[in-house]
């Protein structure tokens, strides 16, 4: 920071004002994916979280609520292999017996969701993890029979959600849901975020990837997009511009935004401190979603 | 039921009143041991989990505050084994590298937790999971630098579980806890179950255990201790009477006792419903340490 | 209690889980008369108070909100007996001058409302003794001058019993109405119970009676009606099928249940504890009023 | 008042302001007696009882919040003679046997107390009648066994009058009050109002009784107090300046001051609208007790 | 008040009591001018300003929600008189140049209001001087180009003054306005009074004026307007029986009552105590308009 | 802002990081004087206001309570000098008669502190001038009769402030105070800043000056005082160290931090943002004084 001036800094801190104001009270849903942080060259992993969590409680401290949504494929898939499973994918799906249940549970509240909860908690007490089967959080339905375990959202019961933001917490959730019998499944948590986003009424919704934005034409960097609409996204998916592994977070910034959500964003969360800039500055990120109205 | 008649029904009901009206609005921290079921004869362990489990919701559903701590110790070996690590203990304390602290954190929160939520939730979205790291709860200090990441309970922070009960649920506690930089430590649930009990000023904390009680002489069942207390109690650890896994949970009977929780209680586990005939009827089980006034 | 082991004890205490679960925070209106008492053989009429004081003690207890509403009928005819005054009454009802009126209100919210908050207060200080005249309660309108002050229930006004409930208590209410111009009324406390009961939007109306239920062939113990609609009562009253001292009772339960109350009953007072058979337990007593849905 | 010009109405509601600021808020206990009314000339009993009843509804619509005690000695007596019994005094106090205490049960609760909540309800619904028993708020202890069930005030639970007077309600106490059995008993009206004051923290205790105030000379009228102190009257009660049914009033005055009470005042109920005249005019009535102080 | 004897002074309190239940908590604006004071012969200016000072803490001290609102025209002048400005008026209306809008605020804000506030804080510290620029209470919007910085009232925000009367405060409201771009206006008091009483849903709002209120023929004391209706009122001015100064104080009066003020009041400022004969006793002063509904 | 990158932005936000979760809900008042701004060069003194406004709301928007007090003595000697006065001063207090006084409050109240007010509500509606007459917040003694109306602070009243501050408005104080009887009086405006601090138990206390801070040798500018502590600080008066116009300023820092404000500053206004610069950057600008522990 040496090199910077007074005048400079004030100026950061006089741009951030009307958004600050404007956020003051209002729910962020995150969504934070492992592959997000895989193309970071100058930092490490465990730096990329640093930043992260330094974003997110930043967020808190100026008055938003920011909610934290994470799954851990990868994890999953290294655990599986350590106990002798070979993971089996159909679909882009997991295929999820029993045993791969457990596995999953095991790392998304088990070993991913302490990590982002602790690298939170070291400015303060305020990260509390959260399963969707604490208080029936994420009511999961079966999605097709021959996948097993791998459940799409039911209902969202946002009332623990609600209890903890206004006690001021953070609230970080592992995507496992819960059918009526008790029986846990793994669902996407790309959809996660879009659901809980849409039962908190949220500001805004964002999704932390490592591409650098949608696209028009996938091979033309110049063709990325600033700005658009819930339908012209959709348009995007019917006509095939955007497809594989975007899809779920598309589709779930479509619906949200139809929702009531007022922005959805997708963000390259390569960029160090991506989430403040996106927030907090008039610098353009990414791309954003509205719903159709002047932004 | 068929054989019990409405007056039995009846009677059942109005033995239960007085307890109902002394113990509303009360916190119960109940510390849940996978060695409590084991010796359960007539009922799988799932069946001993539903019991517990209908336990806990019948305390919450007559204005109980029941608060869950429960550690791990076999499941942690267990997937140790699967992994490809030894268990290695010293002084009955598991050495704790840090793969194994991640285990453990795996265990705890990712496999019984959810467990035991799942179970309770059945009757309703009541159960919320919570680890020691969730908003700094506990705090640990390490024990002995040969043991690696096994803690002892430095502070207890119970704001969390204090918002979570005003809310009406009923929090699991899985008893991994979190030092001033953010590491993770293994933590002996018996002493925190304590040290929860109290931080949040319970009127009781129970042990489940797989034992009728505290015995004067080991091998005499008549020497059961029905009531005692703390004072008598730690001399009883002093003198040798009481030993080995025991001990953590005699002493925080002891501790908490003085600190000033009401009742303290070590029960036979075992026993189909034991909570409910130690809360609700007039009839003793177990053994109940008290501060030394008239029970 | 001595034959019934733990386990059934539990068992009891684990049926009644569901109940107390759906009836938390419900109001409960309970008629009680004095002819429920008249025909119980096995206790005298103390301990039959003494029993239904339990009852209402361990409603409250877990939660519900009961309020008792009595009438008086035969004390009041004894004291006009001992003051040298004739009853008198005109289908069914007693004809009500102004002395009468004051006799009345001094059996019903001095001599008979005090002996139930008496006996229900020996497990606590939580019931309260209510006149309609209290706070405007009860409003009556007079129902035909050639009786007097015999009057039909105006407007009730359930601010008061709000209050009390809201602060925990247990309202025990005399059923005296008041006109516009402070005059006393002495109105059926059968229709007053269900006057309330709508009023607060209770749960449950129940009626305890010196019968078993209704029947549809007055002789025929086995026509016994366990369950019925409001639509098929009312019917019942059209044809005949129901007469005499039962009509307020059966117009009260139409009535209450087609403005939202969303069981009725009518239960035999003289079987002990009653009330906790009909609430806490799988066994069904009594008749049942509800609305036409599938019960 | 058609002779009362603008500038005089507008100057009594102005010289009303300090008194209505100083005592917003705040408690005022009145003992109202059956004899403050025997000797108004001027207007019936009836109108007597009308014009207490403004005067109350006036000091609750600027913001006091008043609580009435009441006894009703002659009207016990006279309903005894009606049902053959005849009153027997010992020292002053009523022999009161079972049937004598039912009697006065029925008396104070269901005629005396009913008669002075209608004469407050006809200006809104703000009256409740409360008795000793209700929520246990007068506890009371034998006197001595050859009187039967006359008490002494043991302890007074002011949790009902404060939940009333939080909710905007007058209360209206009968004296009955209630052993640990159950037990009813009679307890001198003026000691009531003494320890109600204290156990609510009253600003003031007043008295409405027959006289015009103390005399320090019984028989010269020149030798009216206008204003003495707890300790001047403890002592004007040892020398037999007061005597007679004076005793219990000055005592509880004498006690109340010394707990707390910041006035006590011995008031002529015969004189109209005498409360209004004491609490919001400049002018002096009756005799006032204070703790010492300059007043 | 030493000929007023005590049945008289009780009387007036007895009088007004169904008015202080009628009014309590509800709010009441009073427009209160410099010119109300003119007329005023037996009392000094200052004395006027004492006794509305009374009549509003008096309003408070019995529950009523008073807010003042203030011109001060007069001494607008008088200071631009002494710096040497000559006021322009044109159709009635000050011709507002920068310098005068600044001596303006100076005078409303710095002049009369604390004037206004230190004459009701005598009596305890509960006014409050706000101005329209206060949390932007008045917005304001350009009049007339020709005039300057005169303003029309645009939009009222009364949160700033509903958190004064929540906290118990009395505001003094100086009707300076500002439009978007922080500029201050001068707007009419008459205007303002009738747009804050609609914001706040008064229930009654009240101008002081030096006449005794509205006439139907100017010239005739004997046709004295007692009562209107919005409806006649608007006719009045239509066909010119209302004229001058009159009409923004009528105008606000019809539109005020139209939009859900129950009662506008035209009272005669120079009668000591005005407000409190109006509020407080059964005798009718100056001209009330109602909405057309049986008054 | 062009020149600025990303990774600089975000780092200036994440250096607030600490300094903004530290000071959430704190309150800190900020003296502004008129010579604050007279030697800013680079900015017009509108410009320099509107600096300091962004600075009060970006405090308020990140969670601070921050209160303004201000005085304004060149402004109310120019209006002086118009109105043909000729301002008067002894011993550095200015003579002050009653047109004087008027003046002051004129020039305060109604020219000052609008300008500030408005100026900050250009962000929103959120700051609510104050004078000291407002709810009597400023209680003032006659300093010396030679004076006239130049008073000291005598209690100050923060009852209105903490509910401005609760209401999250941000109150602008001028600083005329009153005695009992309601005059007004003029009072140093930087000691009333510090004893508004002191009653509303303030984080910090900023003085925002024309100097760069407090210099050990006043003609040394490598004297500058960076930390030091009350006891210091008090002995720099008392060794002449400090004079002129700073010491009031100086005495209310050492008075204040010694009733428990935990920081006191004296900062230069000249530079922009020196509000934000202290606050939340890492920068030391200004003096700052502290109790003496370890800063």
């Amino acid at each position: 920071m040496s090199a910077l001036g007074s005048h400079e800094r004030a100026a950061v801190l006089v741009e951030a004002l009307p958004y600050i104001q404007r956020f003051a009270g209002q729910v962020v849903v995150v969504k934070y994916g492992g592959n997000a942080l895989a193309g970071a060259t100058s930092t490490s992993e465990a730096g990329a979280l640093a930043l992260f969590a330094q974003d997110l409680v930043l967020m808190r401290a100026v008055g938003m609520r920011p909610v934290v949504v994470h799954g851990g494929g990868p994890q999953i898939s290294e655990l599986m292999g350590r106990l002798g499973k070979t993971p089996e994918f159909r679909g882009g799906l997991r295929v999820t017996d029993a045993e791969t249940v457990d596995i999953a549970r095991m790392v998304l509240i088990g070993q991913v969701n302490p990590q982002l909860v602790a690298a939170i908690n070291v400015h303060g007490p305020i990260a509390v993890g959260v399963s969707g089967e604490d208080a029936r959080l994420i009511g999961a339905v079966p999605r097709d029979p021959a996948l097993g375990f791998v459940g799409d959202v039911g209902a969202v019961d946002p009332t623990l959600l609600r209890g903890l933001l206004a006690d001021g917490f953070v609230p970080v959730v592992a995507t496992i849901g819960v059918d009526a019998a008790g029986q846990a499944y793994n669902i996407n948590a790309d959809t996660v975020a879009g659901a809980i986003a849409e039962a908190l009424g949220a500001e805004k919704l964002v999704y932390l990837t490592d591409i650098e934005g949608l696209r028009r034409r996938v091979d033309d960097p110049a063709s990325l997009v600033r700005q658009t609409t819930a339908d012209e996204l959709a348009a995007m998916v019917d006509d095939g511009t955007v497809d594989g592994g975007m899809i779920p977070k598309v589709l779930s910034c479509v619906r949200a935004v139809r929702a009531g959500v007022r922005r959805a964003h997708i963000l390259d969360g390569r960029i160090p401190h991506v989430l403040l800039l996106e927030l907090f500055t008039d610098e353009g990120v990414g791309t954003m979603i509205h719903g159709g109205e002047a932004p």
